[in-house]
């Protein structure tokens, strides 16, 4: 049985159903670790499920570089598409939500309504752009920290997250262990590879030289489009493998190219496709600042990666994927042995899976099974 | 001991010295696999060592895709820059020039010298640009066949080639199976993985939309060269592995950038220069065309791999690397099993290398003495 048959096993667990963003607004000067600082915080965020009279059944779900806060339900009854992980999310879902009180924010730095460089400054009136202070994970961490303050909660039952949402939930239990019942990382190592910011750094080259970027200050509708679906087709196939590609769409062909150059292959068509919608919902400016984020990301800094992690109370569970060639599994494994090292309770899974790094967004029973029952544990 | 260490111990051989490319031009029309034609063929090459009165110790060296016709010595003593196979071809090398004549041309469909979209098509005194034929690796070896035959070279002792270049050499053992005596193919699968056809997709994708290109009628000095240095980093990236990436450059950084997105780490350094250096000698219509032939190329069809390959007579090896992830030692294998499986003379080296696919470029004796002796065999 592969993983879609499986899949198909699975009884239908209930729907969030519709949901509606929210926004935090927090009026004092947020300060980044690099020294910078804007005047305002804004934090989008979605809750599903219900906060108990003791507020400890929290749990935090961080996205990837390129998600958003909308993980689970939909907008309208007329809209389609749901929320990015909604076969994850929900009553009776691995991440229940009849049980659970889910928070997922938008990432500090993004476009999809958190402060990011794209946000009007409230001081100028315009967006920061380039004037939006260098980003680190540990600030996106502590901008959510402020989100979770304003809604009360001391304690999360758990932070869960995968790619950029795992760096997040790693930064999370070294920076607030006080604050994390338990966490699960996904796809996620303790630093990038010099082939990972090799990647990053072109795609950034790829928007930069976009003589639509301005500097950054493009106006929306004249942005480097060009660039940043480029980019995007290029990371999107590092997030795959090419088991997954191949399987998928192998050399099949679409009907014969008219022009040079016109889509010849499925897979074109597909990537071509990815860059083009990309560009309707993501800032270029926002994917610069990100991916830096990403780039810098290094838990053996500023010393060992024993003594970044020494700080972790929280049992962990740590997700690796066999495909995964983005975020390969050794630099998972290195993690928990790290963790181990120190005593500390982690646990390691490797799934075997051909979607790359992209496994933790698939329907994967033995992927909610893992999930499930380590937050029930 | 690594492969440099080992290299230390090779005695120095001869060097071919100082060397001149010569013009084979064909007055007569040259038409293409695809039905489109030309008024003339020309083919830029270099020759080394002398080509004996029995007209039969020839080698054909076929370049990569990046690759030229200048694969040995130098053009001036003030010159440092030497041919890209230097180390492989020279008195006493592997492909040891006392011995045999060289000849390596610059590929249809290229940019250095040979026929390509560049060329000044002499019916219009203007470029072809995008009215060049489509082009696939079999008219490449056509061409090259038809120098062959204005040198009066009946058969070649050997054909040799690495990526690209190993895919002429197996068209040229498939359709021309009278004239090769032996064949090497190196870094070189039996056709594109979906994973090669989406990288080199994503390339000519940030050259199309470059506002440069302009349907491909570009003027020289107003070359799409962002896009063409984009479509370079992230191609470098694939001919590299992890692992050499990681060992090279890992997360060392360079003086802290002072812009926002300024080089900070020496990866990115390396690759930008990488970009940079490469619109200096290389056209992006050539590179548009000639990443569309090796896209096109599959020797599954029009009939099985089997089918395709039975006209092979002569001896042959390939070699795959083990790093290698864009041609995967997977797919040299199974074009071995395939000539193997016909009953044919082949031989199959897979050599332990960190360099990627790039490892045929590298300077390492295991790959000296596998080419040396199989040439001699």
């Amino acid at each position: 049985m592969n993983d879609s048959e499986q899949a198909a096993l699975i009884p239908d667990e209930g729907e969030v159903g519709i949901v509606e963003h929210q926004d935090f607004v927090s009026a004092e000067r947020f300060r980044f670790e690099s020294g910078g600082s804007i005047p305002e915080l804004r934090q989008r965020y979605e809750t599903y499920g219900r906060l108990n009279a003791a507020k400890d059944n929290a749990i935090l779900i961080c996205h990837a570089l390129t998600g958003d806060h909308h993980c689970a339900g939909v907008y309208s009854l007329e809209e389609r598409k749901q929320g990015w992980w909604n076969f994850m999310v929900g009553p009776g879902k691995p991440i229940n939500t009849s049980k659970y009180f889910v928070i997922c924010s938008n990432a500090l730095g993004g476009c999809q309504g958190s402060s990011g460089p794209g946000s009007i400054n409230p001081e100028t009136g315009k967006p920061y752009n380039l004037d939006f202070p260098k980003l680190t994970v540990r600030d996106m961490v502590r901008a959510q920290s402020l989100l979770l303050d304003s809604l009360g909660i001391e304690r999360l039952h758990a932070v869960v997250g995968g790619s950029m949402g795992g760096m997040q939930t790693m930064q999370w239990v070294i920076d607030y262990p006080e604050r994390v019942g338990r966490y699960i990382a996904l796809a996620c190592g303790a630093r990038h590879t010099a082939q990972a910011i090799a990647f990053n750094d072109t795609g950034r080259q790829a928007i930069i030289t976009d003589p639509g970027w301005q500097q950054g200050n493009y106006s929306t509708d004249a942005a480097p489009d060009q660039g940043l679906a480029v980019a995007r087709m290029m990371a999107h196939i590092t997030y795959l493998s090419d088991v997954g590609m191949q399987s998928k769409f192998g050399r099949k062909r679409r009907a014969s190219a008219k022009e040079h150059f016109d889509v010849e292959f499925e897979v074109e068509s597909y990537l071509r496709y990815q860059g083009k919608s990309f560009v309707t919902r993501f800032d270029a400016n926002s994917y610069l600042y990100l991916t830096k984020a990403l780039d810098r990301f290094d838990l053996h800094s500023p010393e060992s990666l024993d003594a970044t992690l020494s700080p972790v109370t929280a049992p962990g569970l740590v997700v690796g994927f066999t495909s995964d060639w983005l975020y390969p599994p050794q630099g998972n494994r290195e993690l928990v042995e790290a963790l181990l090292r120190l005593g500390k309770d982690a646990s390691y899974a490797e799934l075997e899976m051909d979607y790359g790094h992209d496994s933790f967004l698939v329907r994967a029973p033995k992927l909610y099974k893992l999930i499930r029952n380590f937050l029930e544990r």
